[in-house]
C-alpha cells in the first residue's frame, strides 16, 4: 500500500476536521476493556461471599478491597516495571524499568486490573480461616512480585517467546496460565497449607458447607462473564482494521465457550445427580471462560465451544477430586476453575488451536510443537506459583501465622477480624 | 463529494499513522452495546427472582443461565442463519444461510444477546410452577426458531419491508415488537396454559404474592435500564457522522422515555392508592423503555416523553386487567411490560413518529399509512408468537408436561428441581 | 501543520471507505462515559440502602428513582438551559437558552446523569425520617435550579473563569465542588434541619445504628468506583490525540486516588480501633474518588495518591466530628464524603496541582494564586448550596413539613410511605 505525506487534519468543505487514528481507537477500547475488568472485582466479591458463610462475608469484602486498592498501588509502583520494563538483563526471566515506570496510562491501567484479578483468585479458596494480616501481605507480594515477574516471561517478549529450547512460541493470549493458573496454583498451595475449615471433614469425609447466598454468586458470575469480554477482548491491545475483526472474534468465542462451559456442567450434574445444579453451573460458566482465555485468539468457533464444554465438565470432576481425594478445602472451587481449567485452556491450543487458517494443534495437522510449547509454559507457571507461594507462606507461618484461632473461626472472621457483621438492623434483631 | 484515490495509511511528519475508519468505530460501538445487552440477563435474573418467592430463586437463576448459554449456542448454530441468511426463497417469510452462518463476529454477538433477551422474558411470567425440562426445550425453540424467523421479516429486509400490500414500511428500530412483544405474547400463552400458582386465586379473587426481595428487583431494573442504552443505541448498527448523532439521540430519548414511564407509574399509584408504589414504579420504568424501543429512531424528545409516560400508565392498568379480569397469573408483570407496551411502542410511531423533520404519524400530518403498517406488524408478531407458543406448549403438555406436582410447587422448585436452596449457612440455621 | 482540501471519504483500492473523525470518537466516549455515570445511581441506591435499616430500604429505592427519573426530565426541560445556555445576561452568574435547550444529544445525556448524581447525594444523609413528598420536590428543585445555575459558573465559562477579581481561573475538572460539595452541603443543611433519627442520640451520646446489609454497600461502592471512570474520564469531553492521552491519565489517577483513599481509611481504623473496618474502607474509597474529581486533569500520579490518601483519612475523622461534635445525624456519611472531601479535592489543586509540566500549587512552585482561586470557588459553592437549601427547606417546613411522624418513623417509611416492605415471601414468613 503506497503512503502519502499527509497531515492528520483534513478539510471538509469549509471546516477543518481532525481525524481519528487507529491508535486513539485502540486506546479507547483498552480503557473500556480495563473498566470491564475492574468490575470483575465486584464479581469475585459476590461469588466468594455468596458461596461461603455469612459470618465471613465482611472479611471477603475487605480482602477484595485489598486486592484492588493495594494491588493498584503496588502494581503501579513496582509490578508494572517488573513485568514490562525494557531492561532485560535477566535474560528474559526478569525485567525492570524503574519505580512508577509506565508505557502509557491506558496500558498501565489495563495491566493493573489484570494484576488485581490474579490476586483475588486466592481469596476465595482460603475463605473463612485465614488471618487478614497474612492475606494483606500476600496481596502485596503477589501483585508486586509473583505475578508481574512471571507475566514478563510471555507478555514482555520473555523467554517463553525467545528461548532456543522452546519448540514453538508459547501462546497465552489473555492469561489462562499467566493470570488464572498462577492464581489457581497459589490458591492450591495456600488452601493446603492453611488447612480445611473446621467442620469441613468429619472422620475424613467432606461435609458440604453451603454458601449463604446463591443469588450473590449468580449475580457475581454474570458480572465476571461481562468483565471477561474486556479481559479477553482487551488483550488484543488495539482496535481498528484487522484488530477490530480479531477482537470481535475474540469476544464472540469467549461468549460461546462460557455458554458451553455452563451447559457442560449443567448437563453433567443433571445426568450424574438427577438435578441440574446451580453452583456447578456457575463454576461451569467460569470454567468455560478460563478455558478460552489463552486460546481466544487462536480458536475457531467450534473449537471454542468444545474447549469450553470440556472445561465445564472438567471443573465438576476436579472439584470432587480436590475435595474428596486430595482432601483440600477450596471454599469456592477456585483451584479447579482457575488452576485446572487455566492449564486446560493453555494446552488446548496445542490440540486444536489455529493460527489464521492454519492448524497448529496435534489434531488439526499442526504437529506436536505447539503442544510442547504450551506444556512447558503450563509447567513453568505452575512451578513458579507453587514454589513462590510455598516459600512465602512458610515465612508467614513462622512469623505472623496463617490461621486464626479455632474460637475466632467459629465466631466468624467478620466479628473477630473486622468488628462488624454483614447483616444487621431490623432483620438481625428479629432473628435474635 | 469528490473522492480521491488514497490509502488508509497517512504520514504524520516522520511517522506513518494508521487511520480509523467509520466501520471500525461502528464495530467497536456494536461490541460495547452487545456487552451492555448481555448484562440485561443479570437484570432480568434480579427482577424475576426479587419479585417472586425465595423458594424458587435458584430455579430462576438456572433459567436465566439457560437463556444466555443455550441461547448463545442455538442462535450461533441455527438462529442467526434463519434470521439474517441471504437465501430468501421463503419470499421474505423465511431466510437461511447454512449452519453457523455469520456476517461478522460483532454483528453475530450483538444479535445473539438480543435473542437471549427474547427468551428470558417468558421466564418471569411462569415462575414458580413450570417444569425445568419444559423451559429448557422452550428456550432452545425460541432462540433457534420462533424469534429468528420472525426477526427476519423486518431486520433482514423481509416482507414487512417489501410486501406490496404494506401501506408503508414497518418500523421497529430496536425490537418493541420483534423482541419484546414476541417474548410478551409467548409469556401470555405460557402463563395461561401453565395456570396460576397455588394460592394466587382464592375464590376467584387474586391474592398478592409478594416478591421476596425488592432490593434485587430495584437493582435489576437499574441494570436493565443501563443495558437498554446498548439495546436501543446499538441498533443503529454503526457509529460515526450522522450515525453517531442518531445513536446519541436514540440513547437520549431512551433515557427520557424510561424516566417518564417511571414517573407515570409512580404518580398513578400515588393518586390511585395514596402511596407511590415501588414495584409499579420499577415496571413503569421498564414500560417506558419498551415503549420507546421501536420508535427511538423516529421520535422527538417530547414525543418520547409522552410515549414513555403513557407506557408507564398503561402497564399499571394492564397488570390489573390481566390479574383480575383475565385471571392469568403473570408473576412479574412480563406480559404487560413486554407484550402490551411492546405493541404500544410499535403503534405510537404511527401516531406521532417522525422521519427526520417530517411527521409520519396520524397526529402530526403523516396520515394513516404508517399507523396501518405498524398495526399489521403488531398483529403479525402477536399471531406468530401466540400460535407457535401454543403449538409448542400443547406438544409439551402431552409429552413432558408443563407443570410440577402440587407438592413440588409448595416445597419450592429450588429444592425439588435443583436440590439446593438460595439462602443457606448461618442465617438459615438461625432461622430454623 | 498544513491542511489539504480533502473529503472525509477516501478510497482504499477499489472500495470507498468512510473515515472516522475525532468528533465521532469523542461522542462515542461521552455516551459510554454517561452510561457509566448513569450506573452510579444503582451504586448510590445500594450504598444508601445497605448502610441503613431494612425498614426504609424501599423508600431509598423510590428516592433514587426520583433522582434519575425526575432529574432526567427536569434537567432536559430547564436545567441544561440554565447551565449551558448561551445567554449570559446574568454576567456569568446566570445563563439561559430556552426550554428543552440542547447542544447535542451526547452532551445533554452526559450532563443529565451528572445532575442526577448531585441530587442523589442528599438522599442518603436524611434517610429514615424525611417525608417523600418533600424529597420529591427537593429533587426537582436541585436538578432544575440549584445545581445547574451553580454549574454554569464554571463549566459554561461563567464568573469563576472570567471575573477580574479571581487570582487565577478556578479549576474543577469533573466536579468535586460543582457536583459533590453542592450535594454534600445541601445534605448538611438537610440533615441538620430534619434532625437525627429516633434513637440516634441517647443522652446526647451517638448510638451506632448499623446498616442492614454491608454486602449491598460493598457492591454499591464497586459500582460507584466503576462509574467514576466515566464521571472523571468523560469530563475530558473528547477522545483522540492529546485528549485520548489526557483522558486515559485521568482514569489512571482516579483509580490510584480511590485505592489510596480505601487504604488510608482501612489502615487508620486498623491503627485506631485495632480492626480494619469495612464501612470506613468503603467511605475511604469514595473519599479518594471525590478527592481527585476536581484535580484529575491537574495531578501527577504521586499527587493523586497523596490527595486520595488524605481524603481517606479525612473522611474517618470528619464522620466522627459530624456525628459526635456537631451532633448531626448523617445516616451514610454523605456530608463527609461529598462535602468535606469535595472541598479538599478542590483545594488540593492549589497545593500540588500541575498544569502540564508546570507546578501551579503552593508546594510545587506555583505560588498562592491557584489556591486562592480554589478557595473562592469552594466558598462560593458552599454558600450557594447552604443558602438555597436552607431557604427551600424553611419553605417546605412551613408548608408540606420535613419529617414523618414519630410513629411512622418507628414503623419504617417503607410501610407508611409506600405500603410495602423490602423483604417478603418465604423468609419473612419464617421469621414472623
Amino acid at each position: 500500500m503506497s503512503i502519502l505525506n499527509l497531515p492528520l487534519f483534513i478539510q471538509d468543505t469549509a471546516e477543518v476536521v481532525e481525524m481519528a487514528t487507529k491508535d486513539d481507537m485502540g486506546m479507547l477500547w483498552m480503557v473500556i476493556a480495563a473498566i470491564l475488568v475492574f468490575f470483575m472485582q465486584a464479581g469475585f466479591f459476590l461469588v466468594e461471599s455468596g458461596m461461603t458463610d455469612s459470618k465471613n462475608a465482611v472479611n471477603i469484602a475487605m480482602k477484595n478491597f485489598l486486592d484492588i486498592a493495594v494491588g493498584s498501588l503496588a502494581f503501579w509502583f513496582i509490578g508494572y516495571s517488573l513485568m514490562y520494563g525494557s531492561d532485560v538483563s535477566g535474560g528474559g526471566y526478569f525485567h525492570w524499568g524503574g519505580f512508577t515506570f509506565s508505557q502509557g496510562a491506558a496500558d498501565l491501567f489495563f495491566q493493573t486490573v489484570f494484576a488485581a484479578t490474579a490476586a483475588t483468585i486466592v481469596s476465595g479458596a482460603i475463605a473463612g480461616r485465614t488471618k487478614y494480616t497474612t492475606y494483606a501481605i500476600f496481596s502485596i507480594v503477589l501483585t508486586a512480585f509473583i505475578y508481574p515477574i512471571a507475566g514478563g516471561w510471555e507478555w514482555n517478549g520473555g523467554w517463553l517467546n525467545t528461548a532456543s529450547f522452546m519448540p514453538a512460541e508459547f501462546i497465552d493470549f489473555a492469561g489462562s496460565s499467566i493470570v488464572h493458573s498462577v492464581g489457581g496454583w497459589a490458591a492450591l498451595v495456600a488452601a493446603w497449607m492453611v488447612g480445611p475449615r473446621i467442620g469441613k471433614y468429619i472422620n475424613g469425609k467432606p461435609v458440604e458447607l453451603p454458601g449463604h447466598n446463591q443469588m450473590y454468586a449468580t449475580l457475581g458470575v454474570f458480572i465476571l462473564w461481562l468483565g471477561w469480554f474486556g479481559f479477553n477482548g482487551g488483550s488484543q491491545l488495539a482496535w481498528g482494521g484487522a484488530d477490530a475483526v480479531a477482537a470481535s472474534q475474540v469476544i464472540l468465542v469467549t461468549n460461546l465457550a462460557a455458554s458451553a462451559g455452563a451447559i457442560g456442567a449443567l448437563l453433567l450434574t443433571w445426568i450424574k445427580d438427577g438435578k441440574p445444579n446451580l453452583s456447578m453451573t456457575l463454576n461451569g460458566a467460569l470454567a468455560g471462560l478460563v478455558s478460552i482465555t489463552a486460546g481466544c485468539g487462536n480458536m475457531g468457533e467450534g473449537g471454542a465451544v468444545l474447549a469450553g464444554l470440556i472445561g465445564g465438565i472438567l471443573v465438576v470432576y476436579s472439584i470432587g477430586f480436590i475435595e474428596k481425594t486430595l482432601k483440600i478445602d477450596d471454599a469456592v472451587g477456585a483451584i479447579s476453575v482457575h488452576g485446572i481449567c487455566g492449564a486446560w485452556g493453555t494446552l488446548v491450543i496445542g490440540l486444536w488451536g489455529i493460527d489464521g487458517d492454519a492448524g497448529i494443534g496435534l489434531f488439526n495437522g499442526g504437529g506436536a510443537a505447539q503442544l510442547g510449547a504450551q506444556a512447558i509454559g503450563v509447567l513453568a507457571y505452575a512451578f513458579w506459583a507453587v514454589v513462590l507461594s510455598f516459600v512465602f507462606l512458610i515465612i508467614m507461618k513462622k512469623t505472623v501465622g496463617l490461621r486464626v484461632t479455632e474460637e475466632e473461626e467459629i465466631t466468624g472472621l467478620d466479628l473477630t477480624e473486622h468488628g462488624s457483621i454483614a447483616y444487621a438492623g431490623k432483620r438481625q434483631r428479629e432473628i435474635e
